[in-house]
Order: C-alpha cells, then structure tokens, then sequence
C-alpha cells in the first residue's frame, strides 16, 4: 500500500508554520524579527532555536532595506549560496560566495587562515551596503569583524552571523555582538549553520510565507 | 585589537572532533558508525544529536562499500549536493540532484505532488546501487518509498534519510525503518537537514577524519 501524505507544498508550510507558532516563545520579537525567527526554526526543525536568536535593534528592517534596494548577499559556503532562494529576492540581488574562486587557497596559505576566511578578502569590492550571510565557519566571521576594525574597509548593511559548531562558533558570535559593526543577527553558541542562515536570509528577502 | 582565534582548519576539525567525542554517547554506535555521527554531531553543533541516530545494521558498511565502487549519490536539494566534499569521494562519484532539471515543475504539477517528490522521477536511470541522500524534504522520502513499493524500481544500496522539519519528516522517516527497502541511516523526529545529511555523506564517503 502506497503511504499517504500532505503533498500540497503550500499546505506543509502553512502546517510547519502554524505549529512553530503554537509551540515557540516568540514573545520578545518584533513582527519584523517574528517571521524571521518562525523561517530558522522551520529550517532547523527545533522548536527551542528562539532561546538561542539574537538581533541587534533595527536589524531585520535594515536587512530587508537594503536587499529591497538590491544589496548583494555575500555567503561563506555554496551550502549557503545555493539555498537561497532566487524568486524571494526582492531586487534580482547578486548572490556572491567566492570560496571557490582562483587564488583563494593560495591565499589562505598566505595568510595562515582558513580558505573560508581568505575568501573573503575577495568580497571588499562588494562590502559597502551588502547583506553578509555566515552560516558555516567562525573563522569567517572572525575575519569580517578583524576587517571591519578598518575604518577604511566598506561597511555591510547587515550581518547574519550563524557560524556553527565547537571551535570559535560561540565565540565569533559573542564577539560580533559586543560591539556589532553593522546590525546583526545570531544564533548563540554552538548551533548555527547554512539551513538556518538560508531560513534567515530568505524570509528578510520577502515577506511572503 | 584584532580578534585572535583558531586559524588552522586541521586543528578546529581536531578539537571539535575531540570535543564531541568527550561530550556524546556514542557507546551503542558500532567503530564504523560512529565516526560517521560523530560528522552529524559536528555539522549540527548538537551533542545529543546521537541519541535521534539510527542505522540498519551494516548500513555504513553497505554504503562505503557501494561508494568506494563508484556509486552516485543522489541527492533531493542542492544544498545537500553542494555541500558534499568531491575531494572525499573514493570513486570520483557522480553526484546528482534533478530537482532544477526541466519538466521537474511540470510533472509536480501533473503528479499533484511537491517538486521535490518529482524530481525523484528523474532519479530511475541512476537508482540501482546508488546512494541516496535525502536531506530536506519528507515528501522526496515518501515519494522514494513508494516507488520502491514496485518490485520492478530498481533498488538503491543505501539511503540516507534525514528530511527536517514540522510536517511528513518523523513519518516518512518511521515509515523508512519500520519496512528500509535499502539499509538505512536516520534521524528521528523533527531533527535532520542538508548539513547532517551532508555530513554524513562525507564520513560514509572517507575514514580520513
């Protein structure tokens, strides 16, 4: 006998979304930040994320500003990139990750870093007012902030900042948001990771569920 | 002051991976499956994680075995696709996800079915003796099932089955394990996704931690 199942897409996510809803605490949201945070439980499928999700003031009204005025998103990792969805995108917006690009692991090698970090020594020329999406290494995250203390380095609009794992994870995001130089958003800790940060990107890029 | 923090990608595998295996109950997994939860564990930045694992007996050792003789894995998103390290392959095996392939959209429509289930149509000529990796969406799983209820669909050699989320994930993956038409590997409940799946793909595919 074949299973039976919700096959209607639309359907799911209303279901998915209604009981996040019903089961979260997301009392100390913003209806900005709501959807949002609803989008990164869905795509961790853990009620409980909302604990850990942090936003600076204004982040998700500056995030949504600047892709509607067709910021470009810069991500550390194709998981990343490739998640996003293109016809939420409000502007047509360039999705950029240069991990791959020639010259990265010849530079990393330079630097004594990471690939992930070296990388994005290749999005200066796309920082000023971009919408950055970090969801797999700390030391990508590291990097951007040692950056950023350039007061000469272009500013991004915002940061979703959702490294994950056991290794500079907790402390990159701790470190973001003691003193954020462009608003940003968090998963505290050691969760994180490319679902989430898609979930996150793609409701900032519209607010259609 | 820049931020100082851990630059070398070997040794932030190393302490995580020591981390994990300091922090999780791996006692019931067997050598082979253990370093492959100790991969999801890390992907998810989730000790605890492990208690939601569950393998066919043999599974890892059916899919290394498919994989080191040049299986395709076949992969229901492209953040699952992407995210597998080609460099890991023993077999420079092919990796496929048919879900942007013309006509996908066309046949969900006429299947009264999600797009991801569709794709899988697609899958036939590659199923025999692949690996499947199914890291997002129940409705792929359940649609695999089905087709497998035909004895006349060519069989898979092992499938990894960790869709996420609020509605179809727990039930396609109970219906996976209560009748695996292939040795099996998943995450129970709600808990799963592209990063878990990926990872252990990438563990299945090598031993090099």
């Amino acid at each position: 006998m074949p299973h039976l199942y919700e096959t209607d897409g639309a359907a799911i996510y209303r279901r998915s979304f209604a009981t996040i809803r019903a089961e979260a605490d997301l009392a100390r949201f913003s209806p900005e930040e709501e959807i949002v945070v609803v989008r990164m439980i869905h795509a961790a499928g853990m009620v409980g994320l909302e604990r850990f999700i942090e936003f600076t003031p204004g982040m998700a009204h500056a995030a949504r500003a600047a892709l509607e005025s067709g910021a470009p998103i810069l991500c550390d990792a194709r998981m990343v990139s490739e998640g996003i969805t293109r016809t939420r995108l409000p502007a047509d917006n360039a999705v950029i990750c240069t991990l791959h690009d020639p010259g990265v692991a010849e530079l990393a090698r330079e630097m004594g870093n990471t690939r992930s970090a070296a990388a994005l020594e290749l999005w200066r020329p796309h920082l000023s007012g971009a919408v950055v999406a970090i969801g797999n290494a700390p030391t990508a995250l590291f990097h951007l902030l040692n950056m950023l203390e350039d007061p000469a380095c272009p500013r991004p609009a915002a940061i979703v900042g959702c490294p994950v794992g056991f290794v500079g994870a907790a402390e990159s995001k701790d470190a973001l948001m003691v003193a954020p130089p462009a608003p940003a958003l968090i998963v505290k800790g050691r969760l994180g990771g490319s679902a989430i940060t898609v979930a996150a990107i793609n409701a900032l890029a519209s607010r259609k569920e």
